[in-house]
């Protein structure tokens, strides 16, 4: 059914045609990791003079998402080194390409967790191209096949050049640092959301509060539903209470879950460890739905077949979303006052915040202040 | 959210109402299990006077369904004994209550999985009884609200009286016999068919060639899929293919399952026994799904959420079907010449038809021959 990936055109890296390599000129600072132990470091890295297509953005924030921790320490897989992470980037144009007549310099923009797909597949006309039939080309980390297959570095960095097709507009109403979690927490449950069709009046759960969790909260909310939010901690009533939450019930109490039984519509997981479901799929009404956000290392615990066929339930999961959905999110959050809650830390607290980030202790997004990075060198690590 | 069941009215059994124990005189013949060892034996079931909305019906066929056997010899739970099976019922009217319009005497009728619900739900409301959030009555080992909570005794036996509400118009159009497993094996396989929306040109799997999976195959047909069967036996490829499959693939040879690769939309698994779903989830397409229908009693391996994120997937479940829709798919069935292919068997020969199932042996459907038990005896067993 998948047509082969393309041969992608003979494209040299825009460096080693224009310039001898030793005098490269498009270099941003960054902060990156070059082996799984290394931690984050300061790194320079080379970004490609703008094509046609191309926006390049001076980066103003870019947000700490628990995959940029997986990913830098190679928990999923050894990534290519040096990495530097950062899918939740805003900031504004600096120049445009010959072609691109939707930006220009000083345009408050912002870019995810993808950066182009094959932009021919079914999925990617439908605009869907993060389910790009032959893989999106993820923000860092990634083979880039209409870039001479360099790897794609993120925005943990002063700069960022990305096809005007993958950049979105950051509408005026909303912090530019608060704003950038939208990019990756925010679309991720968002399009779940959407897709369930959730309205007025329907009952949201949320399992976890971290990133996501509390833009799940948030989101629904302002969508009109009425949100329960489930966690193993009673000391996070009070925040997702203060978030907006409706209910709060404590996942690890049977009576509690047996109270909340068939009261919710559809569930938002955000849980990315092993945990098991089942106690959560007696919380649906008749055809709900669980959306599983979060990628856990290890098998989970198996679903109940008879939970799910006795009520036409649906386990399911989502990926971010499209690029179109992406941007109706941003104009959707900047409509009703929805952003993350961030604590906005130095690049010299990186390795901290990632710490922080694995103990939990974060409400609920660290946000790299890219002001903080050091000054590029003269040659690219990266 | 689920009111507590209403207090029944206090209705006394109708034979101890009207008649002394010893003269009881709505006798039936049946065939049923007295202990989780007996096997099945003759025995006499006593049914109800038909009250205003009830039908009774003179049973001619009743398919043997799987669950069957399970619930005879208490695999699932220890049924009340004695217990007459058989869910896949078709006969005639032989009586009618007084307020009964909508059938009348020598009118050909079908019961399925269920003769009540508590009718005010909004399950029951929405027509989907099966899903009654008090629990549907079962037609057989269920104690039934409105009669006294008198235990219901199933189709294996020569007369039923029913509620006029849960009973089905056979259409003229279909052999009585083949049309019996249509009650369950073929409103199972259509109802997730029509959940999911299939229609002209769409891609159905059938995981299992069985009583449901042959329903499946057919029904998906007539609605104009193009559909997979998967099986885990080379020897079902030819009967796949007779019963109208266009593809079938070997479930136990990765090549050929990474062959059939995201070329599926809708997936309708009909095997009751563990098995590793995460295969089957590689060959769906964006936004497909996979309904389980089978109650495996140990737990199935997890599925992979990764798999259900990468591309919008859904694990789902369905159960039986409502009665609008039971009689909506008998309507189809005839209108598209679609039976089960069935092999009708005496009493005398369920035992032997029971341990013939366990095996697989069967194409793909046995149907008790009522004709063949014995009169009833004075007095009833059940």
């Amino acid at each position: 059914m998948t047509p082969g990936r393309p041969v992608p055109p003979p494209l040299a890296k825009p460096i080693t045609v224009e310039h001898p390599p030793s005098v490269a000129t498009n270099l941003a600072a960054a902060y990156g990791a070059t082996s799984p132990g290394s931690g984050l470091v300061p790194l320079t890295v080379l970004r490609r003079e703008p094509k046609d297509d191309d926006v390049e953005i001076g980066i103003e924030f870019c947000g700490l998402c628990h995959s940029d921790v997986h990913a830098t320490r190679g928990e999923w897989r050894i990534p290519p080194y040096p990495l530097v992470p950062g899918h939740e980037i805003v900031g504004k144009v600096t120049r445009v390409g010959a072609a691109v007549t939707e930006f220009a310099p000083g345009d408050r923009v912002g870019v995810g967790c993808m950066v182009d797909s094959c932009r021919e597949c079914d999925s990617c006309l439908d605009g869907l191209e993060q389910y790009c039939e032959r893989g999106n080309v993820g923000t860092y980390g990634a083979p880039d096949p209409r870039n001479g297959d360099a790897i794609t570095q993120g925005g943990y960095s002063t700069s960022v050049v990305v096809d005007r097709r993958f950049v979105l507009r950051i509408p005026d109403a909303l912090d530019p640092a608060a704003a950038a979690p939208l990019l990756c927490a925010g679309i991720t449950t968002y399009s779940p959301l959407r897709y369930f069709e959730v309205e007025e009046g329907d009952a949201v759960g949320v399992v976890g509060l971290g990133g996501l969790g509390h833009m799940a909260v948030k989101i629904a909310k302002a969508m009109g539903a009425e949100v329960t939010v489930f966690t193993t901690s009673e000391t996070k009533f009070q925040a997702a209470r203060e978030l907006g939450a409706d209910h709060v019930v404590l996942s690890t109490d049977p009576e509690a879950m047996d109270a909340a039984g068939r009261s919710i519509d559809v569930i938002i997981d955000t849980v990315a460890a092993p945990h098991d479901l089942n106690p959560y799929f007696r919380t649906l009404r008749l055809e709900g739905a669980l959306f599983q956000l979060g990628l856990p290392a290890e098998d989970m615990p198996p679903v109940s077949p008879g939970l799910l066929i006795r009520r036409r339930l649906a386990y399911a999961g989502s990926l971010i979303g499209g690029i179109h959905e992406t941007q109706e999110m941003l104009d959707f959050c900047a409509g009703h006052g929805v952003a993350s809650d961030i604590e906005v830390v130095d690049a010299s607290r990186l390795n901290e915040a990632y710490d922080r980030m694995v103990a939990g202790d974060v409400k609920y997004r660290f946000v790299l202040d890219t002001a903080t990075l050091h000054q590029p060198s003269e040659r690219a690590d990266a």
